[in-house]
């Protein structure tokens, strides 16, 4: 008798892709057919994007207003073959308490990771929810997002203070949209003991760029959802000029195909 | 003193989209934004989709599954400054008084039509689900679905006995989708008494072709969600190969701006 293989929990294959020959490019879903799609075109794993959840509910973003809505879409995903990373806000809350709990929520139904980003608050107040989380669920990635450069001015000082209060709190990898020079992200990656994950932009380097200066993930944030509704307006706008939409677009049955069959 | 200009109820505004000079095109949206930023293109109304909604929250399509999903993307666009019209499939359920209920949910929170499909079931069926709603919402207005050329053969004398039904039944409307022959469309229009709704098809004739033969509402059906789902895999696909992703993408503060405030 041959022993039983033993599956890896997700959350430590998601880790082990921050530790890959290249790095973990993480394309950002905003819905249940988009993960899915995504993970079908060979994507290892799949996060989601707090202005693509917003969207779709209608509600504001970074406002701590989608908790319900995060949860829902990672409780549907869960079950699907894919490692899904959950953009989390800022926890939904300051109580890291209530952070950890959330964050137990998503690992119960089998979420990998987590962002949580501190919105320039105070670098404790991120902290204490990293550690909080840490403890309630070791297994979970936690990613650690600073504002410095999205909502900042990019102070250097300041976000190496904070970048190193998330990783003395247990943070598995940090998070700093905005930053896109690839000589300071190469400083950076320097400096710290855990993956640096940057924020892909059209205007900026490209992947193979950012990978060569030490990014270990590369998310594309709400870029995926922005580039889907564009795409959408287009068509509509098109048809209704007497033009064809353009672009690849999948049959009824790719997507239906894509969907928990009914009963 | 003027008296103050009474508002028209939506119903009846939309009911009116049906007899103006040019067809109504109404394009099919499956979130908030999306519908959002459609009437932001100057769209007159918008519709939702019932496979985008599907799509959206993982269930599958056309299996009455998504009742309270539709009625949440409906209660979150129901106060929105658009003309709304939803895609109820069969009504969820094939009790009449259950579907009538559901339509006056829908109306009560500001939906102006509804959709409802025989999916090749019955003709008295949906006859009996027609009457219950006009029934109840009088002011909802209620277009009915035979679903002969997109699940059948297309079979004219079934169509048109259906159709007939429908309308005796109360039908401000009736939607052939799957029909695109100008002349087939052109004899139907001939031989009913309330406005005909086609479904646009990229293969098909252009909108000027259809209201030419007589259409008075075109729909785009599930066309926006797939374009949309195709380009944002294309981003993707095209950022892992190096390459810059192409198409109009509306940037962070155009969606965010669709959405409420926080607060």
């Amino acid at each position: 008798m041959t022993e039983s293989p033993r599956r890896t929990p997700p959350a430590s294959a998601f880790a082990a892709l921050h530790h890959a020959e290249e790095p973990l490019l993480l394309p950002n879903a905003w819905d249940y057919a988009s993960a899915r799609a995504l993970a079908g075109q060979g994507f290892r794993a799949v996060a989601t994007t707090s202005l693509g959840v917003a969207a779709v509910a209608g509600l504001p973003d970074a406002a701590a207003a989608t908790r319900e809505e995060t949860l829902r879409l990672a409780f549907v995903l869960g079950s699907a073959p894919l490692l899904l990373s959950v953009d989390a806000e800022a926890g939904f809350g300051d109580d890291p308490d209530e952070v950890a709990e959330f964050a137990r929520e998503l690992y119960a139904v089998g979420v990998a990771g987590i962002n949580l980003e501190d919105g320039l608050g105070p670098a404790g107040r991120l902290a204490a929810k990293i550690s909080a989380v840490k403890r309630a669920v070791p297994g979970l990635f936690v990613n650690a997002r600073t504002d410095t450069h999205w909502l900042g001015d990019g102070d250097t000082a300041d976000t190496l203070a904070r970048l190193d209060a998330y990783q003395r709190a247990g943070a598995d990898g940090v998070f700093v949209p905005g930053l896109i020079d690839p000589r300071r992200i190469a400083a950076l990656v320097r400096h710290l003991d855990v993956p640096l994950n940057v924020l892909y932009s059209p205007a900026g380097p490209s992947v193979r760029e950012l990978a060569d200066a030490g990014a270990r993930r590369i998310s594309l944030g709400s870029l995926l959802y922005r580039r889907a509704l564009g795409a959408a307006l287009q068509a509509a706008t098109d048809i209704r000029a007497g033009r064809s939409p353009e672009g690849v677009t999948p049959s009824y049955g790719d997507v239906a195909g894509l969907l928990p069959p009914p009963g």
